[in-house]
């Protein structure tokens, strides 16, 4: 594993000399992670003129570790509560003759800038700016056979809970029960708060669980993804309870359905993200659901949950091969609820079969 | 509750008229809660020179708020996904008249302020520093008796856990278990991720629970917590599993209890923070464990799980009453195991009882 760490370092030295600067700090714990193997809590990744360390706050016990750290990377640990590790890794990015540190300006905060000012007064301060960032968007195979394992866990644990009586629950207690089966099927966690949405609420974005419980003609919507080694994969699907659903219902879930496909199917290399939000809202929009739509079509996934690029009216920048996105838009009516349906996919050449879907649940709508 | 709101809105204020700033912008999160009440994702709060600004980006539907935003607090939205409420914030801080802005240097990024500095030329930033995690330290009676309501939850989830058979059980499921608890219970949610570790992970802080399975003979550490109406509170048990613990695991629980005894008794109004903390780490040191300590022995609790106070040994500052601190010693063996007791409790005047304790679960060494 050691040799893929090396290599993503070489790639961000590289992307540094080509602005003239000798040395690195990361701070963002994703982007540590990404090239470290491990972010201890706090910790920062100084790349040196010299040497590169993985600098850290605190005694061990204190720092809870997700992954393990590199074994080519030296780990400096500073004395026990000995302050700030990116003003330290400021003092040794200095002391190895660096004269230039590009640091993550859109994480560093303005208050530890000013204390690596003083640490350091000598090194000229430039912007690393979304470099990390840029290199984790094109996966390699190993990161997305993580995600591919997040995935069939979440399908898993979906499946599951679709088998169960649902009527009377509440939407806290499904997504508790959702999570416990993802751990129990070996994730590390899940990836970010489950949802789950009923009745009014149903298709609303990030929906906080409630006390809601679910009743008869209900539309359920369950968003929810696995961590496993780190990486976050994210699928979103609505049902119905009960067992026939209304006209406006299955109106409304074809709507999104076509959306979704459009969207799916726009995922080849070379596309526009703007192109692939554009494919998804103007199904919706034809339907005159144009206000009041997420602001995001669907977004890269990785060591975050939401990471570039992001498939939205704005966004600037193509697919590449080997990028894992969803594809998850949504309708909801205030006061009645909707729809949303998400997939994650990573991106694949046509002769490979186009876009490789992750989250394999089907998405017929459902009658619980 | 919305006076609540306006009164430390204009005790800020008053520290921003007192460095002669007029308006401040608040951008941490929890920072944002106390003084709005409620802090939608990614919102911001100004103190403008004549009106005080809630600003938030995006549509509602992809904010899960937590909390209810003030009603005498005007919502200023931006449409769509229409670009950093920081920086939104500050242009509407110039168009109020104001000259000077104080913001949050430890939270606000170097990117952010130099956007703010590009839309707002004007604006002379200042460094409103921590003035509102100071505001945030004593608490009124309300906010206690939301940590004491957690405590309590706390206390029955961990309650219910003892009586259930523990032996072949992994620290996954456990803490899963009460996490659920905590739920059922009526907690908004776990106030940070519960930690139960067993055997040789006993007694580390902040141990991320494994597939390690609870074995006889073991120590189990439970450290838990339950955020009630975004209060956090915390609590820390340490059992033994089997019928007799060893002579060992006597001796080191009643060392870790003695010192955790100590420092409950210093918690009274005017004791330095590092004479808690020294109360505490004196014990363990007389008994020879001075090395591998935890750097801090509490801290303080309320809107975040880890805030002001820190008592440890180079704090600075005095005790006052109506400040919840945690004391939570504890001693690890490497390779062994450990004990850690972990408490909230109020700091009271001795009029009043002396400190209140809102985690009352047993502190008696039981054997499961």
């Amino acid at each position: 594993m050691s040799e893929v760490y090396t290599a993503r370092r070489q790639r961000l030295r590289e992307r540094c000399d080509a602005v003239g600067s000798t040395s690195a700090l990361v701070s963002r714990p994703a982007n540590v992670r990404y090239l470290a193997g491990a972010a201890p809590q706090g910790s920062v990744l100084l790349l040196g003129r010299r040497e590169d360390l993985l600098v850290c706050s605190g005694p061990r016990e204190d720092r809870p570790v997700d992954g393990r750290p590199d074994d080519a990377l030296r780990l400096h640990l500073l004395p026990g509560s000995g302050g700030d590790p990116a003003v330290a890794a400021a003092g040794l990015a200095a002391a190895q003759g660096g004269d230039t540190l590009a640091i993550e300006e859109h994480h560093l905060t303005v208050a530890r800038y000013r204390a690596i000012g003083s640490v350091a007064p000598g090194l000229r301060l430039t912007e690393l700016g979304g470099a990390v960032e840029q290199l984790r968007v094109v996966k390699d195979e190993e990161e997305i056979s993580f995600l591919r394992t997040g995935a069939e866990i979440a399908d898993q644990a979906l499946g599951e809970l679709l088998e169960s009586i649902l009527v009377g629950r509440t939407e806290r207690h499904l997504a508790l029960e959702l999570e416990r089966r993802l751990v129990d099927h070996g994730a590390d966690g899940p990836a970010f708060p489950t949802s789950v949405a009923t009745g009014p609420h149903s298709g609303r974005r990030g929906h906080r669980p409630t006390d809601r419980r679910v009743e008869e003609g209900d539309f359920l919507t369950v968003c929810m993804g696995a961590a496993y080694r780190g990486y976050r994969c994210e699928i979103g699907r609505t049902f119905v309870i009960g067992t026939s659903p209304a006209d406006w219902q299955i109106e409304l879930y074809d709507l999104v359905f076509a959306a979704q496909r459009a969207g799916r199917e726009s995922l080849v290399p070379g596309a526009a993200y703007r192109d692939v939000d554009r494919a998804a809202r103007q199904v919706l929009g034809a339907a005159g659901y144009s206000e009041g739509l997420p602001v995001l079509t669907g977004h890269g996934v990785g060591l975050e949950i939401d990471e570039d690029p992001q498939l939205a009216p704005a966004a600037m920048g193509k697919l590449d091969a080997c990028v894992p996105v969803t594809v998850e838009p949504g309708v909801h009516l205030p006061g009645r609820g909707g729809v949303r349906i998400d997939d994650t996919l990573v991106v694949r050449p046509e002769a490979d079969g186009g876009p490789e879907l992750l989250t394999i649940t089907t998405k017929e709508l459902l009658a619980l």
